[in-house]
Parts: C-alpha cells; structure tokens; sequence
C-alpha cells in the first residue's frame, strides 16, 4: 500500500516547543498575504493564451534544472527525461519519463525540491500518497485529468494562488507581444516584464551577434556606434517600462564593473562589436554596462538586479547536446567589494538608485554584502539565491545579514522560478523559514514580540513592494 | 503609550529548557566578574580629566559608525546626525539629530547595536521605555539630565562598571600626556595605552609623512636610515610600556608578512621616505615592518596583535567630505597561510612570543586560523571582530575554531569600541553567548559541567588576562 | 578523588527533546551496524604479523599529530612526547610523555580527540575515571597491561571492533609484503590497501627521485619515457587490485587537473624526470595525472579519490627536525570548478567512473561541490575531512550539501586515521552526529522517518560500500 501523503502544519518550524509556538503565531499572520512574485522566470505566453498546460512531464519535469540534474546525476540519461535538446525537440514517452522519475524521487530526500514538489502534489493537485514507482501511473493520470480541466489553466491558477504581482524576465530583442496581449485581453492579472539585456551586453553569449542585430531593428538605433547603442538600450527600456517593467536584472559572470571614460568606452564598444573582445575586454565591457544601466536607471527609475558568480555551461557536453540553462550552471568564487567599488564611486550615495546585489558564493554574506548594504544609500541585498533557496540557505542567509544590514537592508523574498505551479511552495518555504528565524530572536529576547509581527509582514510582502517599486495606485493587495 | 524597555535576565540564552539551564547556571558564576579590556579605543582624556559627557546625541550617535552608518545606509544623511566632517566640525542640532534616531530606531532590530543600546538605557541610565520617535525627548532630556550629575563622570562610571583594566590605542607620536596625567592624579583605575605605530608603517596611511616626522622629533633618532627609524620604534615601545602597554596593535590590508636581508630592507625604506613607493612595495614594507615588530617583542614582551583584512575607506565621497573611521570600511578576503609564513619561519615556535591574530573573514576561521593556532606556539586566536562582535558571529566563532584549536588558543574577549558606555553590554553579550555555547557542548555531552564552569571563567577574563599579560602584582581583581 | 569517566548514551544528540528521541531511535537502529573503513592509514604490519603494541604513549599518542600538536601549541616540546624525528628516533621515558600528555588533557576540551579518546578510554580499555595529572600513572599501566593481552593484537581488536572491511593506503613502491602476509595467513579479516601515487606523481615530494627509480624497479618499465612510466602505473594498479585495491587516492595541493596532448604530456614527463621542473610545471605534472588517474580507472575500475587543499610542512622547522605528517599541513582556499574542468570535460560524463572529491576548504561546500557533485555523473562528493571530521564540522557538512547534492551523491563516513583504537569512536561520532540531523529533518517534518531510518542505515554503511565498490561477493556482513 503506498504511502500517505501529508504537510504537516508545522514542517520547518523548530523543534522546541517554545520557539515553535512564536513561529506559528508568525506565520498564521502572513500566511494568506498575497504572493509578491519581483523576479522570476514564467512564461507570459501562458497567461496571454490561457491554454491548458499538456502533462505532468512536460510541467514539471522537463522544464526544471533542478530535478534533472539530480537524476542526471545518478546516471538517468537526460533524453529519457524528455528534456529538450538545442533544436527544442525531447524524445521519449512522457510517461515513461514520469515512471523514471518517480522511481528515483528519492534522491531528492532533504531537499526543497522535494518539499516544493510535495507541496504542489498535496495542495495543487490533492494527491494523497508519496510519490515512488508504484504511484506512478496515478500521479501522472491525476495531473493529467487536473490539467485539462480550467481551474487548472494559467489564469485560474494565478488567482487561485492570490498572486498580486508576478514579473517575468524578458530579452531587450523580446517584443513583448505576450505581456501586450495580457494587458489587451482585460483579464486584471498583474504579469509585468524585467528588462534583461545580457544578450546585447554579453559579447562572449552565444546569440550577441544576432541579437545586437536585432536589438538595432527594435529600437531603429545604429547599435554600431556606441551613442546609439546606449539610446537604444534607453528605448527598449522605455518600452519595458510601458509593459509594466520596474526593474532590470544583470546575469553576469562577475560582479564587476567599470567607470570608463567616453573616449575608452567607444574604442571598447567598436571592439566588442567588431567581434574582436578577448575574454579580458570583454569582462570589462560587461563592467562598464553595469555602470551605464545604473546611470539610465537614475533616468528611468528602473530598479536594477545583479546576479553574479555562475560559471554558466560547466559541462561542455551537456552544452553542446542540449543548450544552456540545463542543470550545469556551477557557482563560483565572488569579489564584491573591489568589483562594485567603480560603481559604488559613481552612484553608490544615490538614494533614489536601488541596486539589489546578489550572490552564489555565501561567504560574501557577512564579509562583503552585508556591510556594503548597511553602508551605501543605493545597495540592497538580494535574498538566499538559487542553490541557496533552501530551508537552511535562507536561515544561513538571516544569520550571516542581519546583524550587519539589519531587514531593512534586504528585499524580501524572490522565487526566481520558471515552475508556475510551484510558487505558492516556495512562498510558503520562505514566509515558515523567516518566521522560524524571528521566532528564535524572540525566544532568545533579541527581538519583541510585536517587532517580529511587523518584520514578518515587511519579510513576505512590505520589503518586496517597496524595494521593487510594486507598491503603485491600482495595486491591488491587503494591508501588508 | 510608550513600550515597556525590559532586559530579559535568560536574554541571548538558547531556548531548549535543559540548554538554558546550563547556560543560565553558568553565567551566574561569572556575569559579576570584572571587565577585561585588553582592546578598544577609548579616549585617554575622559579619565585624565573626568570632565562630563556633552549630550545624548554627541556621546552615543555621533561617534559610533556602527550608528550612523545604518542610519545612511537608509538614505539619512550624516550631517543631520552630528557626525563631525574632516575638520572636525559637526552641524545640526543635537536634540534635532536624537529625534532623527529614535524615529529610525526600528532599522536595528536583530543587531548587536540594539542589544548594547538597549542595555546602555536601561542599565546605565535606567530607562523603562523604548527608544522610538514618541520617546526621543523624554531620552535626550532624562540622558542629558543624568550626564550632568558626578556619577555619570567617566571614572565614576569605570568604577561602577567594574572594570579591571582598559586597554586604549595610541599612535607612536601620541606624547601620552592623558595616561601621565591619569598616573599622576591618583585614581586607582587601570587605563593603560598599547602601542598601534600603523600612522608611522604605512606609507600608504595619509598622515605618513608628517608622522614620521614628528616619530623623528619624539624620538631623537634619524628616522631617514633604517637604522634610525627602527632605533625610533624601539624607544617608543618603551615609552609605551613605562605608560602600561603590554601590547601592540596593527591593523593592515592584508597579513602579508616578509623576512627580508637587512640590505633589501634597507633599499625599501629608501624608496618608502623618499616617497616612491609603489602600492606593491608599500605592501611589502608593511610585511617586513611586522616582522620587524615580532622581533622587537621577542625583546621587550609586548604582546602582537594583527588585525587584517580591511578595505578602508571604501566610499570615496564619505571619505573626502568626512575623513576615515567614517562607517565604510568593508572586510576583504584574507588569506593568512601564505601571508603569515615569512613571520611564523622566523619566530612562529618561539614559545615567548605572544602573536594574536584577528580576521574580518569568517572562512579563514576553520580553514586557517584554528589549524594555525592550534599547532604554532607563537600564534593564539584574536576573538569575533567588528561586523562579527554579534550574538551570531561569536557563536559561529565558537563552533568554528574550538574543535581544532580548543579553547586555550584563544583570548577571551575583546570589545574593541570607543562607546565607554556600552563596555559592560559588551562584555556582557560575550558571556553569556559563550555560556550558551559551553551549555550546549554540556547538554551534548561533550563536556563536562565542571570543565564548562572552569572554561566560562577562562573566557569571561583569564584568558585576556593571560594572552595579554595583564595578571600582573598589583592588579586588583577578584579571582576569576 | 578522580573524576568518574563516564559515556553517556544520548552524547552528540541535539538536547530538544523530540529532535533527541528521533536521534536516539535512529542510532539504535544502526549503532550495531559493521564498520566500513574504505579510506585510511593504519599499518598493514600489525595485521600481517599481529604483534602486542608497546604502551599507550607509543601506541596512543606519539603517532598522533592531533594530539601533539595542540600541546605543541601550548608550549609542550615534541621531543617530549617521544614524537620520532626524521631519523625515525624517538626521545625520552614513554611514562613521562605520558604524564605530560595527561597533565595537558584540560587543552582538548571541545575538540573531536576528548570525544575519541575518552571513547577508547572507556569502550576500549575499561578505564573509569578521567585523564589527568593524578590519574596518569594509572592509565599508563592500566593500558600496558592490557596491551601484553592477546585480546588488545590487533586481529583480535579488529574483530572485536567488528570491522567488515578496512583499507590501508601504500605508495606505489610499496611491495605490499604485509598485506600478502595477511592473506596467506588464513585470518579472515578482510585488510585491503589503497593506491596513493603521490611519491611518484609529486615532482616536489622530497623522495621523487628515489620514489621513481624504485618504480622502475618494481615495475620492469623503463619510467624515464612518458610511455614507461604510464605502463608503469597501469602495472602497479594492477598489482594493487589483486591486493584487494578498490580505490586510488591522489593527495595533492590543490584540485587542479589538465588534459594536455600526447606531445605535450611527453615533454612535460621529459622536464620532470630532468629534474627541472618549475614549481608551476610541477603543478601542471600532477595536474596532467590526475586526468591520466582517471583513464586508467575507466580502464580498471578503481575508485579515484582527490584530497586537496593541503600546505603541507607549513613549519619549516618542524619539518626540518621531525619530517612531513607532524602536525603543521595547513588548509588552504581551494579552487573546484576551474580545476577540475579538464578532467570532467573528458571524463564527467561517465557512469562508470567514480571520482570522490574531499575538501579542506568548507566553503566550497555550498558554493562548488554540492553543485558539481548534483549533476555530474562521475563524481561523488566525500566526507567531511580531517580538520572538520567532528561534530560541529560534519554538521556544516550535512547542512551545507544536502540541499543541492541530496544524500546519495555523497560516499558515507571515512575515518582516515592511522589510529586503530579510534576506529570505532569515530565511526560512532558520525553515526550519531548524522542521526541528529537526520533527526532534525525528521522533527522539522522535512523528512518523513522511514525515510530518515533509510539514510541512517545509507550513511552508516550502504553509501560507502557501494561508492567504494566493497559490495563484492565473499563480503561478511549484516544486511544494512
């Protein structure tokens, strides 16, 4: 008989009792807030098109890194997975895939996929047994019969999951034909873009050549010359801003940047486009774009996102078969405070710039981000990101920050997620991580009862709204 | 009405009933043993001259970077807050820059700050409400009223605050005119000076070249040869020891060390006086001068201390407009395997030597610092610092290093400040982060109640005592 | 009146106590369990021969460079402690050094030795009150004479200690004479060894000219031409595997590995073998083997383990008196993602190679390994080593890998000591520090307990011997 099913109402509260009973209080406060989704990776043509989602592989697993890598890992032949390979196309029977998967679900035993997943089972979809080999076939006809029907449908669950903002993550040669249909269509769902040029700035991405051409059709700028490159850059983000955008997000190797003169931005940008960088020139082209966009972001008021420290494509292999953005993304040892510093010279006692940093590598928590972020008017720190978006990643993340930059200094919580049905269980992780967190501070008498309510509510939803700029007339949310 | 401000007496203690047991068991053998202050950067003055401290404002907010730069972080400006400029000027009003706190008083829930805050005002001055814009002048007019009186004096307060000995930091060219004065009016405290020539070793520092003048005129000596100049450091060590120094302090970019010939050091002071230091020979200059500064303590016994790892001065306009120590410096990555071994060839089994080493980068901790340790006779381990002086950052230091080192190879503690007046909220949050931690080795069973007894007294003073050689006759201490 | 010696049965276990009952539970479950020990340096000799040991200082401590070097630390001569110098004699009454030794036990209160030792102490000797000055005599004698017991040889040790299987580690010179002697013995234990080239690889290593020339030897090759030398290996593994040999093991600097061309690799050999290597060929050299490693081990199926990260003799005067392994190899930061990218390009995608990583530097935990060992194939991620093979580091270790790697890309425990008596005590250590997070999951609801009594048994001994490859027909064990 296969095995029950169940969320215990306390999973990742914990143990002692004393404390326990503060987080609970906690998070019945904040646990029907609504869902403040800043950065993240859906695909608005779901909402544009409303169209049922097709099965239980291609929902769930073929699209997410995180589980293939984990079965890959273990020797599961990622084709049997049915993940897309460059030209797009996946092999295999999709329940058949699914039966692989669920007999190897083990592997994931303590970690958030598995606690995401078991989340979306039990609430999204009700199952009511563990998923392993023999439950299978029932987990996948279950999905299957939900997803067909309409209260499974992009829309229906957007509502269902209360979600009062949801940004997605576009390419500046991205027309935004989705985010305009939504808005067209009068469904009141609020799907904004991201402005996310790393194509156009990112001389060594593999699609800069097409793309900076394409960039120069868009915005009818010659991107061949470095004055109307960056004008071009300044149009696409105006029309990211008219399609909702209040933010931009950089995905670098580095975090570095540069504050070059004009003179040595033009002689490097006719490099770069000329299609003879090194890697060196290079990384100091994407340095020097940095700087550009938090200039422009002093202009348009765009909040601006830093993701740094992935060595992207690790596996050589893996890349040439099926593509970037296939599990073999490895982080990598990150400067912060040499790197930022041209920036920072620049811009960093702006206070109307808000440039929310990140990281892979935690060891900058306390050494680095947490006192730049409690020093510089323009910084915030990003929350536990990626590999770090975990129940102990965000508690080593509170534990290394606050005492530096305080809450105030952080941005709330990010699901950075390409898994529609799964923000909801990241939501949640997150709000039952923090609530645990202040709970201890409570219990320990650093933190007042009454202070921990109001850092909770400011945790799931205050800091986000206001450090992403979401909380404009029109929104519509509870008191948060 | 205004929140009740309340001490908990189980504060920073762990939850678990059992743990805190222990813990609270613990702390009650040593919460009342006098204070060791072996570090910090008081100013000599206040005890030479007893005079009373202006205001609340101009004695807690304006000199404390751990205050202000939070406050700037969250978009106050400095001015507002009475933080003197380079020239030493401070506008505003003081009342106008209390009020500006108090209603940004929130920003420090979670950080050590509001742990010493709050223990000042209600310990020091017996205050039974919150700090928040409603209460600022009930605040500002109850620590105004209480500075006024004897009692708030700074030897009234040294002596109610039961202090044993501090330990304030002077440049080579300090005349040491407030710790005579101190000597000759009588009072029995025991402030003593340590020895921190960093103004006159680093050819990067912007005083160097008037330093080492006036270090030329003090000490009679050539300070142009080499020779001279470290004739000049020798006689200003002794001055400092006639002073009560049984220290010297050293705080560099790096803990690069060197050991180079007498002829190549020669050559590089050359280039150093002359002005032409390159940044990599200024580098160099200061390895060698802490090599130079070892082999002076093997003679004259003063204890080393390095503390590495700095990016001083990191936001330019914070710099110019208001000189340094001004909130923005932020730690770098540290190594100190390769860094220290020129040093720890020369002088690392010298059983008499006494070199306390510090760091900014929690991962040097486990990885570098304990294993050092925990085998050279010559090195002990400097305790959490700075940004890691926090409950969070003492417990990670505990769990880091005393599984390699033990406990004997560390110092007890440091409070590192220039607030006289949170001394015992300092010492305090020490004792009892350090009774938690021996409480829970002792629920695990991994010591013994009666070793934890013995280690919480060690931690609390016998260890500063003896890393720092301050048990010496005539001090007048309870037995710890 | 000597302190009663006492091994409580809920030691290392979280104190809360619904975390401490699912622990306790867990760990009866596999407290029982045979030891797998597929990673380690006890001497084969003891086996071969089963000879009486001479006396606790030369069995217990003089071998042992934890112990010696915290009392190094504290100011205690080497010499003392009958430590052997490089001319493999050793000083002084074994009585006294024992003395010594238990007079400065107080120093390794909190650290990893107090746990072993009191656990050999009690399990092992019966000894009842706790090591001191006054006590010392007593042990001393206590432990003599039951080591003249045929019960205290070493084959009745090791079945006492109820090991399934146990690996030494020899270089490739070694004629494996001892574990020939063992099998022709008739005496059933199964003593396996390990090959660990370094001697032969490291252009660096004081005895790499002997080293090779004795490889020659051994080998019938001619190791002066790239292609001898390769033969070479292949010979020696081969010899190794009929040795019991499931696994190599490669002790390097850092993790860096190559992937040169034929004609490079040959004039590389050809400047290593002249003896003029530079320190940065010498570097490429062990590089470059570490990839040939992994070829042959596609060819013959051993197991390849890298420890990196070590600076070893960082005491240059300790290593010119007493030689390398005393105490003073020091971590330092070490480098995955670029260094083993050459290896894994050509080989990361391989089921059929098993390539275990370990590491000195914890912070690679989170940042690189747990990602490079969730997703490529041919690695697996080892325990937490040498400096962190204790409570608190193998907690981090758990904490900051599971979420990305999960369990089972994880190899289960090492003991990797030469210290036979320990054997049990360390096992012991992590079975019950590994049932406390387990337990933890558990009470936190991330884990359910089936699941949690599962990996317990996995940790305990199922990982390591299928990682290992000790899985193998003719295996006495308990089903696990």
């Amino acid at each position: 008989m296969a095995k029950r099913l169940f969320l215990d109402d306390d999973r990742l509260f914990p143990a002692e009792a004393s404390v326990r009973a503060v987080a609970r209080e906690l998070y019945a406060g904040v646990r029907d807030l609504p869902i403040v989704s800043p950065h993240g990776h859906c695909d608005p043509r779901w909402f544009a098109w409303n169209e049922a989602f097709p099965n239980a592989t291609d929902l769930l697993l073929a699209p997410d890194h995180y589980l293939y890598r984990m079965l890959y890992s273990q020797g599961v032949a990622m084709e049997t997975l049915r993940v897309p390979d460059r030209s797009g196309e996946a092999e295999g029977d999709p329940r058949e895939a699914w039966r692989t998967f669920a007999a190897h679900f083990h592997l994931f035993r303590g970690t958030p996929s598995a606690l995401w997943l078991n989340h979306v089972f039990a609430e999204v979809f009700g199952l009511d047994v563990v998923l392993e080999a023999s439950t299978a076939d029932r987990y996948y006809d279950a999905i299957g019969q939900a997803l067909a029907t309409d209260a499974f449908r992009p829309r229906a669950l957007f509502d269902r999951f209360n979600i009062e903002v949801l940004a997605t993550t576009e390419s500046p040669v991205d027309t935004l034909e989705h985010h305009a249909a939504i808005r067209a269509s009068g469904w009141p769902g609020r799907v904004i873009t991201a402005y996310r040029p790393d194509p156009v700035i990112d001389p060594e991405h593999e699609a800069f050549p097409d793309a900076l051409a394409r960039f120069g059709e868009l915005s009818g700028q010659d991107v061949t010359t470095w004055g109307g490159y960056l004008e071009a850059h300044r149009m696409r983000r105006r029309a990211f801003i008219e399609a909702g955008a209040t933010s931009t997000d950089h995905g670098h190797p580095t975090a570095a940047t540069a504050d070059l003169s004009r003179v040595e931005a033009e002689r490097l940008f006719a490099t770069v486009v000329g299609g003879r960088a090194t890697p060196a020139e290079a990384e100091v082209f994407r340095a020097q774009m940095l700087t550009e966009m938090a200039a422009m972001s002093l202009d348009d008021g765009l909040v601006m996102q830093i993701h740094p420290g992935s060595f992207r494509n690790h596996n050589r292999a893996v890349f040439e078969r099926f593509g970037r953005d296939k599990g073999s993304d490895i982080p990598t040892r990150t400067d912060y405070v040499r790197a930022l510093k041209p920036l920072l010279d620049r811009f960093g006692n702006e206070r109307a710039l808000s440039l929310i940093v990140f990281t892979l590598d935690e060891t900058s928590y306390s050494r680095e981000l947490a006192p730049l972020a409690g020093h510089y008017p323009a910084l915030r720190l990003g929350p536990s990101w990626w590999f770090h978006d975990s129940p102990e990643g965000m508690r080593r993340f509170r534990e290394e920050t606050t005492e530096t930059a305080g809450f105030y200094n952080t941005v709330g919580f990010n699901d950075d997620t390409r898994a529609l049905l799964s923000i909801p269980a990241r939501h949640d992780v997150a709000r039952r991580v923090d609530c645990g967190f202040l709970a201890r501070l409570v219990a320990e008498h650093r933190l007042a009862l009454d202070e921990a309510h109001e850092m909770s509510h400011e945790l799931a939803c205050g800091l986000a709204r206001r450090a992403y700029k979401l909380d404009q007339p029109g929104t519509r949310h509870a008191a948060c």
